[in-house]
């Protein structure tokens, strides 16, 4: 692409005409994000000084300090701390896997991480036979007969072929969360889980995994995409090969923690609250830049972009960051308890979960009528490229908000990339563009502006 | 975002119920593009094993080798070459800048590189005051009096709040391309242009320069926007501050080099030609991945996708690789003589060169009934994210054939990180994802399959 190409003329007009108060007012916000927003500078803090903090972590600790002091230094009318006590999950220093002995190229050393929430092999490792799966019917077939004193490896990739990553994400996650106990039910010794991840990489992804109650827990770590390919390989006509892992993860007792509030107290409607929100907690293997400090800093600068351009709301607007939504969902069901017991009325929340990518739209749970009001305002948003309202969906933290009628609404950026990063190391600051983690913010910013105006009935 | 959430079970059927023919076929291409796809090898080798290729350079007669090579192994029907003189800049080894003797921070390197096109200092370099300006009309208020003997610093910036950051280019590269000659008429000495970058980087970006005819030729650089920003500061209350560059680029004779054409012949109308291309020449400091090999391999692996997914075309569809986009549109021009001196009917041409990121969209110049007939089409493009198809524009290459009464189609990929990478040193194959170049080159064969099969009329 080179200098001017004369058609390119007529776009230069394109954002120039917004006109209507509200074409106005949403104008406002995406001007101040990206002309001197301020969501790069907090997530450069956040993902580089602060860095990996999963629920009980000294990272998370400094997590919750830093964006407390951060709001109270934009000085919203209210900051504070919300006790919650958090699950305590934590990897220790060694993971080792190998194949061993396999007919074709010996023991290779593979790249493998625990899945958070499982427990360590110890220091001697587990070494058994190993068995590939691609789900839980073939699982079955293969019984106790097949499956006892072994390892199974559960191989099903995340279908490249679904535009959407996250349904490509939901297609193949059960193993990871569930596969363990799955496995063990038919006497498995240990569980390794291809990576969820939407490409062929050399780092393995870690993420939560659940034990069912009563049945046997065995260790359950993530193989990389790459070693998953070649493990495969390397299993045909080799079922005499052996694996081994060795981690030392474990589960401490609960710890304190806290989510962080941020509120501009509203005018006409006090009472009403819309929340705008991400996690701040992230899986200890990196920064969680996209994953979810982006939309913590997104939630934070929305707030920030109602306050630089002058607009007073007519209802409360909070920013929530909530803890441990990565493994156990403390923050989400300790907030929807409060809002509860003390008699909140909220009426909307707005939840940034999916990466500081592009965005394309808003998912929503809600009413029929309120989907239609919000998609009411998308000729407003459209030229900012928001374009998709059809999805239904929220977010997890904000997810037990529904049993007190609280319209529930995900971002929705672009999720081509999403699962390159999702749980890796590779989730680090330098992954995130500047324009697009603002222009997420002004997209929260407009919508909250609009719901704010108009409300929900 | 951790496990799943239950609202996205939604999702996971949102890709698996394709019916009509149309809606098959489209999938079809998708899936190709996605699960099997070969554009992100193809531009891997092109990036990183052939690299740099402006016109004239061995790189660009590698490329050329390179593409033929590479569509003759895919057994496309045709493939060959189309002879075009180009023009055939070189940078030289050395570049040289630094803000002189400045009153608060005395002599300071900056980074530079010579505009394309631009002459050279030689080496005694070039030492003057230097004075900022906006725009033209700023320069032509301040007139020879005060710039004569000097040089001139062009430092509009790139509007940060335009959501099309092509827009935002548009809005300031005439500074790029015609600054030195309108600052040579009130003789400056040599003229310094911010980069065209969305962002503050420490890399300066290149682009085309012309000359006016009948005014003195002077050296022009572009300064990195970091350095643009402390220049500019260091500018303000210090107009006795000297600036120094040193460049040793030159405009050597025109070279010999090419277009280079890959086709699958039609069938009913084979008379009929469909065009999907971009330009295999890239600036000199980088591998030009996203500028334009993205554009490249996706016109060849179109023509892959329709032969692996079996379908045969009615009409005649054709990839271009153009040779020098970049700086003198040679290629462009010459196909379009060609197919008019062979009178060729070609109804259609789509050229990729926005970078190989997400599809939004397709831009048309095109007649009314034609775009209308494209337009038709939405609710087959708008599952896989093409809403956009509301812009006027084609491409640079294509522009040419316009005269023949061919519709031209742009592809839009998202705009937000093309201006960063854009004619610098970052414009490598690690800036590219896999998903992202793929959907692209599905969108395009999606589009082709449409005009191959109903035409235009």
């Amino acid at each position: 692409m080179k200098l001017l190409a004369i058609p390119l003329l007529a776009l230069v007009c394109l954002t120039s005409f917004a006109q209507s108060p509200d074409e106005n007012t949403v104008k406002l916000l995406f001007d101040e994000a990206l002309a001197k927003g301020e969501s790069y500078q907090m997530l450069e803090h956040l993902s580089t000084k602060i860095g990996p903090r999963l629920s009980g972590s000294p990272g998370a600790a400094a997590a919750v300090e830093w964006s407390r002091h951060v709001m109270q230094g934009y000085e919203f009318d209210s900051v504070w701390l919300q006790p919650v006590m958090v699950p305590h999950w934590v990897r220790g220093q060694k993971e080792e896997g190998r194949i061993v002995n396999s007919k074709k190229m010996g023991t290779v050393p593979v790249n493998i991480c625990a899945l958070g929430g499982s427990i360590g092999t110890g220091p001697s490792g587990v070494a058994a036979g190993i068995i590939e799966v691609q789900n839980f019917e073939e699982l079955k077939q293969l019984g106790a007969a097949k499956i006892k004193g072994k390892m199974v490896f559960f191989n099903r990739p995340m279908d490249p072929t679904k535009i959407n990553t996250f349904a490509a994400y939901v297609g193949a996650v059960n193993q990871r969360g569930s596969g363990a106990s799955e496995a063990a039910r038919y006497g498995a010794v240990a569980v390794v889980v291809r990576s969820m991840g939407s490409n062929i990489e050399d780092y393995p992804h870690t993420g939560g995994m659940q034990y069912t109650p009563n049945v046997p827990q065995i260790p359950a770590v993530a193989i990389s995409t790459k070693h998953a390919d070649l493990l495969s390989k390397l299993l045909k006509d080799d079922a005499q090969m052996q694996f081994y892992i060795e981690t030392h993860c474990e589960t401490l007792p609960d710890a304190p923690s806290f989510n962080v509030i941020g509120e501009i107290k509203g005018g006409e409607y006090s009472n009403e609250i819309i929340v705008v929100s991400g996690h701040l907690d992230s899986w200890d293997l990196a920064q969680g830049a996209h994953d979810d400090g982006a939309g913590c800093v997104q939630a934070i600068e929305v707030l920030r972009l109602i306050k630089a351009t002058g607009y007073k709301p007519k209802r409360t607007i909070r920013a929530v960051m909530y803890m441990n939504e990565e493994n156990g969902l403390r923050g989400g069901l300790k907030y929807a308890e409060l809002a509860e017991k003390n008699n909140e009325k909220h009426i909307a929340a707005i939840e940034s979960d999916r990466g500081g990518f592009t965005p394309r739209g808003f998912s929503m749970t809600a009413s029929d009528a309120e989907k239609e009001k919000i998609r009411s305002w998308k000729p407003l948003l459209e030229p900012y490229g928001l374009s998709d309202f059809g999805q239904e969906g929220g977010g997890a933290d904000i997810g037990p908000l529904a049993r007190l009628n609280v319209a529930l609404i995900g971002f929705l950026p672009d999720s081509q990339r999403y699962f390159d990063y999702h749980h890796t190391p590779q989730d680090t600051f330098d992954k995130v563009n500047k324009r697009e983690l603002e222009m997420g913010a002004g997209s929260m910013a407009a919508l909250v502006y609009l719901l704010d105006k108009y409300g929900l009935k």
